[in-house]
């Protein structure tokens, strides 16, 4: 019906003809090899200690990240290029949460070892989806090396309360899918984590740059060392990144938010850095809730690792 | 991929094997000619004489709608077996009004002209849009009657400010796109309106049930005696909601709400009961500005007007 | 300057020729005498027993109040042709309560005294400012009779903390400024007030209604009632409305909200009967907290009530 | 230390010597037998299907319970001379909800077990907790009637999702925990349950009031009539509230918002006088989540609805 | 009335005889000839292609200005000595934007030309004021340089929705009213703008500061270096201030918030550097839309960048 | 009762075996010798000039102190070993502003005398409870003095509004109890204080650093030089923290918010520094108002701001 010029599919918001918009390199998967950077979402909350709508993440995620544009003045590159694949999301059951965190390992695993050219951003959801993330990634991609944004270690034991956003490092290190030589902790914070856990990870010879750290040394030095440590020892990098390593001012939205964080221009820079390299094959966001934060604040933050992380592939050309 | 049993598309709700709702049997129109119900929105609120947001309430009352099941307990009729056809959003001038408002109509007027088979259902926007939208149903329709539900008699003068959400029922009376005796104003509000308007409705011969008629009177009785009056001298009666008139506390997400509103209960039994007459060939509802409602209540309400108005029409086969 | 047309006042609003508003009704006192109805506010909280933001309401009702219309469609009377002075308000003492307290006996007594043809209307602050309103008001007016609108009797004794918004009716009884048979309660709510309490109001001859009788009787019968026992005993009512006897739905922003309350369409219609009568010479409105209120709904509230006030003097010619 | 006549525990409230209030008339249970009401939370709600906080419920309702006063003035009766057990909350489990919904029923049958003189008044948490109470309270009580006010039916299957806040009385059912023809529904509404739903509970003999029927009949026919067709063949009956029955208006508070719902009014008195019944020996609230209700109006709500049931119970000397 | 020391002005603030707020020093203007500093509000933003209501940015601007104290401690000078002209809004219509915006410029350069002396503060509004604004301003200056702090190069193509807050960069250029030269734009963001629109302004010559230029030079640096490269080009300087330049943590009120960007001190220290030359003689600030704003966060922020201006200015005597 | 294993107390939160909280080391006082630290609450807010709800910081701030665990990673210390009393709150009056000032000084005063090695934490309340707390510190000191973090002098005159929370130091210098040369205000802020008040510091000796200073030395060598002149001269240094010193982007919540302010981290290095030496003796907190924080990050920032005091004392084992 040609002589209806004005309408137009419901919310379809304004067009520039002179701006590409990352809505327009995110296509729907349509089941074949992929290739590339792909984002799967994990809406996963009801795994967390605290109450937790971080299963409304992707989607608020997904939304900051659809309307920034493709162009990197910075580094004068355009990902107006570039396909990103959209995967969809990992359905959640009602009420069997070690269900849901086996789904994210059987979809992870299954889809990474068909598709080893899927360079996937998962999109959580909280920490406990980590586990199983990085189960199914490490299935496909042999050793594995974690570097991990959090102001938490994130090793609690799983007696008091089953594997929950505080367990993830401490089931992956148990079950020896990573090694702690190959654990990289950056931005963890003071009065937030108990001694007994430091212990474990310090015995377990995990890598722990502490908040005063980042503030003493630079986030570069601190993240060069991190990834050339890793490198030489382990097949592949994930990178995981638990927002609430950024200061409540800037990171809003977390369950554990606190002052005393990470600037969040330390953290887009580590990301960009880290995108750079081949060796990085893995990228998750986590512990973001949209109920709790500010116009979206920690989602548009979020978007932006993303796209750093993808700015920093493009200028290689790793992607 | 057969494999991956737990990946769906982003967002997609938790599904009930025994639910049929509302989103079910919506479908995105194809272009084909029309038959029955279709949904079509007209995200205009630059146009109101105060800040509004009545932009995203075509949204809004979508996503509420979607989410409610198709079977009314109370009359015992379900709507699964109908279609509802979702026609998408009229697109909007970023900085030209009257062009916008002139899209409303275009896109009105052709597609009713085509499709004389199709029930209308416009989700506003502002109270502005009513006057192209009843101007491209009329097109259509021939001689029309409003049944319009409004705390105020929006018939302000267009010299201090054009066409405004203040001036629809002027500027239809004065184009003569309707006459005055075939409007019917039910729920206009003590010291919300003026003088002079409330004598040049007089003048025109509108018939005005106040507040304290609907107090007075019932609601059916008020209903009853508009239909019958309109029903013998126009072909056509269009059916329009000002979300202001039902009372702030329950609908607190109207630009202008006030104490002393109609009950939403009459307003809902009002529509089913205007749904089951045939003269009845298009419904609108406007002046929900979501950004200042609290959990889209109004929105909600909306969407039980739409479907208070399905189920009359599919009592009586009409649909 | 006559070329530039476009440059007024900030903040000037939108004015559509053909609409009297409210606004253009008010104007501030000039010092002469005073004839017919002045608004005054008393912004005080800092009296209240739970933390209130009661000190803002003058300021939030008035700009209600300077919205609306000045015509009823309902009666088909419009204010228009009346004046209503703003005397302003009183000002409170930062730290000094009772010297706060002291200013507002002090100084409606003075405007009472003087300007005996004044019609107060007296925007709180929180219900406190009830004992010396009414002790300034009965200054000048002889033996006074109270008609209070209220959840609660508002006897408690002084020594738990001194004159709050919880003590003005026994510190107005003890003090013999009115006596109990002049003082109708009307709303009093189940599980709001202590047994000792209504011990008091009953041993003192205190009319009570409580929302029981609201919700069995008519309002009409109640109003009717209180005010033929009052007007052969007394020279004056006044009218005391505590905004927090209507239900929490339709008031929320009154510090002690709850269920059970009154339904705010009785309250419109007991006040514009009251209003009817020469003998009711002195109206307060008290106890809203615009800074839990949601859309300032119920400064909303306490505009139509003053409204419906003005509408009943308005009809006898009273001013 | 007696020269620190100003030192106080923490956050202790205003005391008013000539107020009791319901803070003190609850003690924290020391374990010995129970006699009478008693209070226990179970603060569930990651079982729900949309995200809610309804775990955060027990809390906001005992602290909207303890600031009421004991005195109801409408029926002169004051609850300072009974005592209120306060049992504390169930511990749930962090990531195995099923063993969350067996720890309620594990608690709450041994409790009764022991304690047949307890009257239980469960503190949801969402609807899924019905059951597992239900079942602990069968286990005690024999035969056991249900009057259940729900704008839904809450009989979901269990393939799709588990045991969730949709499913109770699908589980009590199916279980032969109680027979369909001993469960009351009253205040099912519109467009909020599908057919197969309404044709299951109509299969299994249920009785359901729809909101029609409410708006029609009285309430208080509604309830004589369930509890005398109750009475003669049950044991013991249990009076379940989800308190999204009440309109959205005026219980804003829960998960499943809508108009169309029922009076809080209607509610109250409803509750009243079940509580005057021996017969009626458990009451439990479900479906509050404070965290996006407003002002803890939907918690002050359910704190009514005990003070009513214990009005009631005191009137009648069963407590 | 001299025996009334308690009545004031509603809404009058608390007032410390030792302390001289920027209020005392506004004063409306009379209509002569204007000398120095002058507020006028353009309170325009149906402009903009996101919902906004930076229309009510200029009343909280001045609200929270009128608060401050006139006093810098920081270089010992106070602003008590000077007058600030208060010239009140330009009044917007109601449905014509284009008419809207040429009053602006209407507005604005006949007050100019008659007033040579006055230096002008706009407050926005939304962005798309400053092609009217410098319009006005350059026909009374001459040749005009621009300093814009902006996240966005804001020279979209007008094919696309007319003169938005998008593109007054672009009507300036073309019109030919600045040249690029003349432009100097800080702040630009990393994936908010496009490849196309930076190719455009690199062919026009402007001069480009992105937020990297910005972490990595000092802000002193890149100010002097504007200003220098300006001053023998162009007579007159007007400083365009988007607040959405500033990091979303500083400035959550814009619409387009993000992270990335500037400190809100590098901004201040910016304006007062600016402040001290002569050559700089207007300046405006756009893109605060308080709805969204948390505390009126922004327009505070924007109330000490005018200060800032304010205490460059009065330190070297320019007022 | 032995078979209730998962009954606990209501409101209980999860419990990590492998944590200590903070909450677990805080310890009722029993009315016994007090040694070490101790937390007393100062719950006074009528006193402020702008409304405020500085009560409710004592609740917010131990809520938040509660939930952080005892380990510093950054220093290896864990307060695990230490014990906090609680004392509780001291009693506000009603309606006497004075009364309660007298409350906090002999609350103070008699304590701290009986109990010479009590380090008092005192949680605000507004800053007119400095007066009085510093009073009564100086009562058992002998001579006192103070670094205050505050972007305002608080030296207004009494003539005005009494003691309120802008008079604190005023009262202080002008009671001698302390001496001018004994102060050391960090943090004053541009346009936030008047000359006259800048000249009566002065003019007192106080030392002042403002926020130029703050950004253009470190913080160490402020706090150094500071802590160094005061060390020789007095007996006992009491550190005093308006909130309101940080910036409005970090300390949402105080009520006099605004840009320019302290960067958090700064004044948690502050006092962390000022714990380790045994001349600091107290510590209070105020000017957070949690009705207009989010999410309560100011009162997280003060549990910081004690949690780096203990740890600089607990490193030093003064504590
Ligand atoms: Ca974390
Ligand atoms: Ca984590
Ligand atoms: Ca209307
Ligand atoms: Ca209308
Ligand atoms: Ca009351
Ligand atoms: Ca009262
Ligand atoms: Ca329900
Ligand atoms: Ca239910
Ligand atoms: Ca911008
Ligand atoms: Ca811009
Ligand atoms: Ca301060
Ligand atoms: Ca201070």
């Amino acid at each position: 019906m040609k002589q209806l010029p004005y309408l137009q599919k419901a919310n379809t918001p304004f067009r520039d003809r002179d701006v590409t918009k990352v809505a327009d390199i995110i296509h729907d998967w349509n089941g074949d090899k992929i290739n590339g950077v792909g984002l799967i979402g994990a809406p996963l909350s009801k795994s967390s200690i605290s109450h937790s709508g971080a299963c409304f993440a992707p989607g608020t995620i997904r939304k900051a990240l659809a309307g920034y544009s493709t162009y990197s003045i910075e580094e004068k590159v355009d990902l107006a290029e570039i396909v990103v694949q959209e995967l969809g999301d990992i359905m959640m059951h009602v009420t069997n949460i070690s269900e849901s965190q086996n789904r994210v390992y059987e979809t992870l695993s299954q889809l990474l070892v068909k598709n080893p050219d899927w360079l996937p951003i998962v999109l959580g959801g909280d920490n406990s989806i980590t586990y199983p993330s990085i189960k199914g990634f490490a299935q496909a991609k042999g050793k594995v090396g974690v570097i991990q944004f959090d102001a938490h270690h994130d090793v609690r034991n799983l007696e008091d309360g089953g594997p929950s956003n505080g367990t993830p490092f401490r089931s992956l290190l148990e079950s020896k899918t990573i090694e702690g030589e190959h654990l990289v902790q950056i931005g963890i914070r003071d009065f937030s984590n108990s001694k007994p856990y430091y212990d474990y990870v310090n015995k377990n010879s995990v890598t722990v740059y502490t908040m005063k750290d980042v503030r003493r040394m630079s986030m570069m030095q601190i993240i060069q060392e991190s990834l050339k440590k890793l490198k030489d020892q382990v097949d592949s990098v994930y990178v995981s990144v638990d927002m609430d390593v950024v200061d409540q001012a800037q990171a809003p939205g977390c369950p554990a938010i606190g002052p005393g964080g990470m600037d969040a221009q330390d953290l887009l820079d580590a990301v960009a850095f880290l995108g750079e390299h081949s060796v990085v094959e893995g990228l998750e966001i986590v512990e973001i809730d949209p109920t709790v934060d500010f116009r979206d604040m920690t989602s548009r933050l979020a978007a932006h690792v993303i796209l750093q992380f993808l700015k920093g592939k493009f200028k290689k050309r790793l992607i």
